[in-house]
């Protein structure tokens, strides 16, 4: 059984990831770390130092600012840390990479299994289909979001980039009269309603399309991600991870 | 069983038509007009005036320059006249309409019975759902069409505008920090392969979606939709006629 | 401000609708209704007879049982009713009927407003295409669903059956060596993780296909529905609604 | 400047491939061999033993009869055959392997580059995702196919049982009070109108969905993928050869 200590428990994922951990016989928290240290149904400490129950793996949904104490306390214990918490400063990556030297740690863009396997399957075939395939991509979210296109979608735009020797181009939406060039790829930002996140790679040749679509159902998505991390890290020997290493099959 | 009249009937689509229409019962063509006047399974004259095979109606999928000749024969003959042909002047389009005075006459600006179905759904859809759904557009074209966006998703867009008491913008495409408002239509072109045409309509609302999606599969669409044409028009009265006609069941 | 007595106050739908209610100025819920008579944002009873607070519809998430009380007591109120519970018997369907001649009622298969336009679409839409268009449906929802194929699936190919003359057939998949026949509805039940709930209704032709496609994102679909059909019934005259009536914009 | 016999060019396919091939630079059809001894671009003759003209590689789209004159040709004269004809025995299977040890041999059980890549995704991404996802099929076809499920839905739904340890189940649609086990593939087969080809493979897990769909837009897909395995078996030393090779990018 993975004992998980889970920093930022109170907060939006923190509860989704504490009502996904009830399910897993495998797993359980033994431990929560919160500024707003509300009780829940494992005892929660207001910061991590003060933590004097005994985890296997550390999990954080918490801030960047957390992250001088996680490292720290990991290190004492000689346990791996899974980070999920987004919005760190090229310095503190710098912190987490010089940490991977001493204890297992796990950091990745994005928590979704489904984002991280498209995300490898695109290297492979930009790749191969590059040549015969123009490729475009389009991403739906809610009308809240801000920022077009999304970091996904970025993210996947520069998988396929980085794939293919010739150099391409991102265009963000089309208009007036003007014919595709072969090395641009197009993307698309639809925005409405309450969608929770769709993206969708186009391959389309002569006579022929390919697609490979993720759908998000629910914001529960990243918590199973993160408990398969935490899965993955137990008992892991020190070094960086991150999910491309969890769907790797390693 | 209705005789058709096939006004450029060695173009592509002239030779689409043809085909197509060895394959119904209720009508035939009985004679061709191209001014590339060779042979086919039926007698071809170079100039409609040369025609002097009796017909009930004239297909016409011929260039914007024929319609002179196309509607004196027809006032002579008294028959209705079937236009798929596009680029027509301002000046022609007044032309057409006064001919209706006289003879039926037929013309829309997509032949395609699914988009003229799916351009009549969204009249009705777009009045209700408005004002709790954000709308969107997507349409999908070959890599070699030059105008973004197309003809048919403008046509679409234009007819959920004119349904909407208040004032909405088109907004093609998406990039940067900035929230989507209610008041706008997103379109988006995405270009590649040889995909042959595509236009999603997406109504996105809170806790689900709808959407309204035409493909078109091949050519030949727009040849089925010349022919129920022809049916329809077969003994019409003199009048002005488009294919919210013919799927209105009228 | 429409005032709501909430039935079912404390059930899964029950409190979606209160969390959502929250955010409408036009309408709040004023007293609640549960067997399990836990506080909440406004006063709860056991029982409707024993709420003293003055209310102006009645919206009813509970169980067939609780129809007497809720129908004696909007009779005595002169208020109208919104029923969301489903599961009826043909007696209690019967009592509905009745009540609608004294007070305003309201009932629907289906709360979504989304669910309810794809259905009145279908029924102008297949009485036009039928002739020239083979139907199939698709749906999908998630692994844990036990009946196959849907209600919602049932409700669509019974709107389609009802527009068409001829006699259509539902077929549940395909298997072996046989010819699609014209007459006959493919209906295909997709089931896997933990998909909210799809509806895909195809129209195949010569040359193009329609889709219309209905998502639901998640339960809240439902419960925006039903505030929607609170609004519709404020000071609505006695007589029966369903979402037809709210969709059709009367 | 790869010579190309063309076996069976009268046929569909052959017509497909004749006039695909007049857009490349790098290849070129030199003689065609055809039952149906009718002149086309290039000469053409009844047998291919009476072929005097000199070609690279043998594309043959004609029929299982044909093949024992095609192996004697192709070892005669020492060159690669890329076998694009379906419908072979066992026996013959055996002859083409036995032929590969002498001369290059290509076959494959579909041509279209876009189906095999496929299949080569679901090799690996079957493998990691079983564990946590639902795999369902689903093939979209015209209304004139006799057989259900396609072959292509089978072939894709053989690798992924392949990919897995447990031993899983095809299930041809749903229908009944019967809740999904997880070792079944659904396969859906529809049916309508003049569908081209569809293949849509959903891994359906918890938050979350991946597709992996093709669609082919037209015949010509198969004579882009055999002019592809033209390129790829010139010069190509003896040995048995099939779309994974040309896709693996060897």
């Amino acid at each position: 059984m993975i004992r998980i200590i889970l920093s930022g428990c109170n907060g939006k994922m923190g509860k989704v990831v504490t009502n996904l951990a009830e399910s897993y016989s495998s797993l359980a928290i033994v431990a929560g770390v919160d500024k707003n240290c509300v009780k829940s149904k494992f005892p929660v400490f207001s910061d991590i130092t003060k933590c004097n129950i005994e985890g296997d793996v550390i999990l954080d949904f918490s801030r960047p600012e957390a992250l001088d104490s996680i490292l720290k306390y990991a290190k004492e214990k000689n346990i791996g840390v899974i980070l999920c918490t987004t919005g760190y400063s090229e310095e503190q990556l710098e912190k987490i990479n010089e940490a991977s030297k001493y204890i297992p740690m796990f950091r990745s863009a994005n928590m979704s299994i489904g984002v991280n396997m498209v995300n490898k399957i695109l290297k492979n075939m930009s790749a191969v289909l590059y040549k015969n395939f123009d490729i475009e991509i389009i991403e739906k979210h809610h009308n809240q979001k801000v920022d077009s296109p999304s970091g996904t979608a970025l993210l996947l735009g520069n998988t396929i980039k980085d794939s293919i020797e010739e150099k391409l181009d991102f265009v963000n939406g089309r208009e007036g009269i003007k014919k595709r060039t072969h090395n641009e790829i197009g993307i698309h930002a639809i925005r409405g309603g309450s969608i929770v996140g769709e993206h969708d790679v186009i391959f389309a040749g002569q006579g022929e399309t390919i697609e490979i679509k993720h759908t998000a159902i629910s914001r529960e998505v990243f918590a199973v991600g993160a408990l398969k991390a935490c899965e993955f890290m137990f008992n892991r020997e020190k070094g960086f991870y991150s999910m491309d290493d969890v769907i790797g099959g390693k």
